[in-house]
């Protein structure tokens, strides 16, 4: 008997978790666990229902869209690692920690390649038996670069493009290639800093603490609906490159974090932001 | 329209969500937010919705008794401040921050009164035009106090007695009189320390973090159902007065916390621990 | 025999500590607590030291004069409670809380007034026997209203304006008046957010982390040295209201907290960052 | 011109600060950084000073033994990678994260090999180059086993071991041979849980927060001096399993937190208590 795991969401109207909830009850599943929430302000319902049984999929989907507003978006799958290809430069701090994690499988991942424009991060990779693909952007535009990259992502057909300190803007036609299946982590302040250096920034306005936001990438750089934020607190005493080096520490585990809560279907985006059933 | 809130408790089965819901759908309620948990460990269901409509609670409660197990646990109440009883000793840290959120209505509370055995708050209590209660313990046995305090306190009929730093150990007796409705909070270490001056002690041990721990009171004296718990980070310049200083503010935010989750019915008991959809 | 804090800030040369210390020494001080800090971006020294002991003060400090830097800044206090005037409008809860700790000495703090544009909070101060001056701004010039406020501020000769949810931009003019002696608090957000009603727009982007800062105020609003800064985690399911409740909530704290650290005298203010000795 | 480290602790007295900088200065040594504190308990001195220049290492020392009290502490080096042997077992998350930052250099160490009595381990440390050592305890007495750790890791002349989730009690014997230099990391509760499945009893009292002490390891098992203190949310709705996931993610954090203070000779030891520089 597998584990399910159903995730709807459709305009909210009266009725729904009874109508849906009838539906498993009515095909003998086993409900394991259930979410839901209503925004009230978009009226827009959510559900996330984790079951067990013999699940005849197809009929389980045609009878809930049977029930369902037109609108609804509906998925139902088994639970089974995420097939997700990395885009790295040369900062290895959250690369290496997903290799860790995807070699002793505790993130529901399962790393299919790496993807760089620098060599640097290739002897980590290979480490451990992860296909490293060097795509550098030199002599090339970034309508070449970005193609170049795509060639070796399709290949893959991965469900999530994650971007492990990736340091190139990715352009809205590469994005539309992966809608809301690209995750992208990058440090954050109190107050923000715009420009080049933001640690050097932050040094110089004495923050007191620092840290980083993981997130869907889309159309406005790093400003895609969040999915987690993480701090820690700093001093004067740091110069900007220990702000740096403990901006690293906050952004690995950010990153980890979302992808944990992404990877194991938890995580709905609804114009730009998230709902997660943690 | 009123907003009421239903909490079901029961050990679980198939279909459960779905009858609830099927009730509230065919009085034509609005279901505005739905929790449910199983623990799968001990096969138990906890279910708390918000709703509004037209709702006729007595025929609602009986609709749901009549498709639930015998042994369920069915509240429905409108949302209304909880009517408290504070009991204190010396310190004000917790009672003067219970006191201004009474006064403002940040928590759903209604501070009856306050019961003390000794007389040191009375000025700050009587600033808010609360009543004051001085039940001194000298000369009194412990049966004898606890019957004087409960005099008073029951002379009030609230929903909940809260320990804001009250330093006497109530009897198994006066906490049944209360079931799961005794709120203590107290500081906590890791590790912990057992006996006298634990602040001492955890200064001694060099500790790096102090908390406080929110929880029901049960028999077994600091070890109820915990409801929240918050910690700070500390470090070796501080003196144990300092160490203490530091709990004490852990102390009223984590209670405040607690208090806020329970007052708005968040918060289930079941066994030893505490099921909280915040 | 009293307790005394030295504070020394210049710019940074070789055996300045030895110096110092060597003066203290020679007046057979005994020092209780040091700490120094060199940043050696700019190249400037900051130390501040306690110290028991029978103390001409004078003689010290000249004695220090005659071995350090021109451009050197002491300060040779007792510890002594800082007098306070607080600035509020409407919202009570950084107001309460240091009401409170004024009453209970939990701070460093005498409050010898409270100044407000409106009458709301009257009540609440009265109940804590501190004056309170309700200044109106209706039908008034900015101008005009800061020189009513000044008027009753400069009475009490304060050592430091606390901005307690003061909601008027207070003018260059008016700040020149108390350099690096008006503090005030603000909610923060990664990222921040700009224009009305930063709550709504957080809970637009779906934000998972709400927070403080505590700041002295200068000509740039809402960016002058940071003193402390807190944060709290949030979720999806939080109204904006419920965040800003929450953010009330970190606001209170951090506030109380930088002003400890600095009531304290443990804040040093070069350019536009801090130096806090905890 | 090398930057040294120089490390002070001895009982307490008058101008020890002043006495310790001035051969600093008179050797025309130029100070970075100086961190003093005074435990006014025990009434002991610390000190931590960096400083750069042309050090004659001997004659400083001398100098400084010369007014200094007899039972003095004293320690002079240069910043270099401290060299470690890590024990293991058979859990990978501490351990591998160590690797990853020994690769990178992100900590002041140099992991010279890892000890284990399981051979699990083995390939991950080996894609790092680093000798991998099974020692295994089937068929030994403690006394044995401990005796075939020992002749490995002495081979090497660490200067620290760290207990990377390494299963088993280390002797008073096997310790005395590096006082004060193995560093251990264990979970941690609020409250404590004693026996055996920590992580199901934290479950089955639904606490709301689980940490994990990096701390040295002395006689008293899992008891020896703190150097850091982590902890996380967690809620009801985890199963122990996933509690023990989240334990090992804080584990591992603190755990590089620690090695990070001790390593950079931050961490000093008096009695059961640390004092760390940070």
């Amino acid at each position: 008997m597998s584990t399910y795991i159903l995730r709807i969401d459709c305009p909210d109207e009266k009725g729904l978790v009874h109508k849906i909830t009838g539906v498993l009850y009515h095909h003998e599943l086993n409900v394991l666990r259930n979410d839901e929430f209503v925004d009230r302000t978009s009226g827009h319902f959510f559900m996330r229902t984790e079951f067990s049984g013999e699940c005849q999929e197809e009929k389980v989907v045609n009878a809930l869209r049977g029930i369902l507003p037109d609108t609804v978006t509906i998925s139902l799958t088994t639970v089974q690692p995420k097939k997700v290809v990395l885009l790295a430069t040369k900062e290895h701090h959250c690369l290496s920690d997903l290799l860790i994690r995807n070699a002793y499988k505790d993130l529901n991942l399962d790393i299919l390649a790496v993807v760089a424009n620098h060599d640097t991060l290739r002897p980590l990779v290979e480490k451990f038996n992860i296909p490293f693909f060097l795509v550098s952007a030199e002599g090339l535009t970034r309508v070449e670069h970005e193609a170049a990259v795509l060639s070796v992502v399709e290949g893959y057909q991965p469900d999530y493009l994650v971007l492990a300190k990736y340091m190139r803007i990715l352009s809205a036609e590469f994005q539309s290639r992966f809608p809301r299946r690209i995750i992208n982590i990058h440090h954050s302040f109190l107050p923000a800093f715009v420009g080049a250096n933001p640690y050097r920034q932050a040094f110089e306005r004495g923050v007191k603490i620092i840290g980083a936001t993981a997130h869907f990438v889309n159309e406005h750089l790093d400003e895609g609906p969040i999915i987690t934020q993480d701090v820690i607190p700093v001093n004067h005493s740091k110069t900007w490159q220990e702000l740096a080096a403990a901006g690293r520490d906050v952004e690995k585990i950010a990153l980890a974090k979302a992808l944990k809560l992404v990877f194991e279907d938890r995580v709905f985006v609804k114009d730009n932001k998230t709902v997660v059933f943690e």
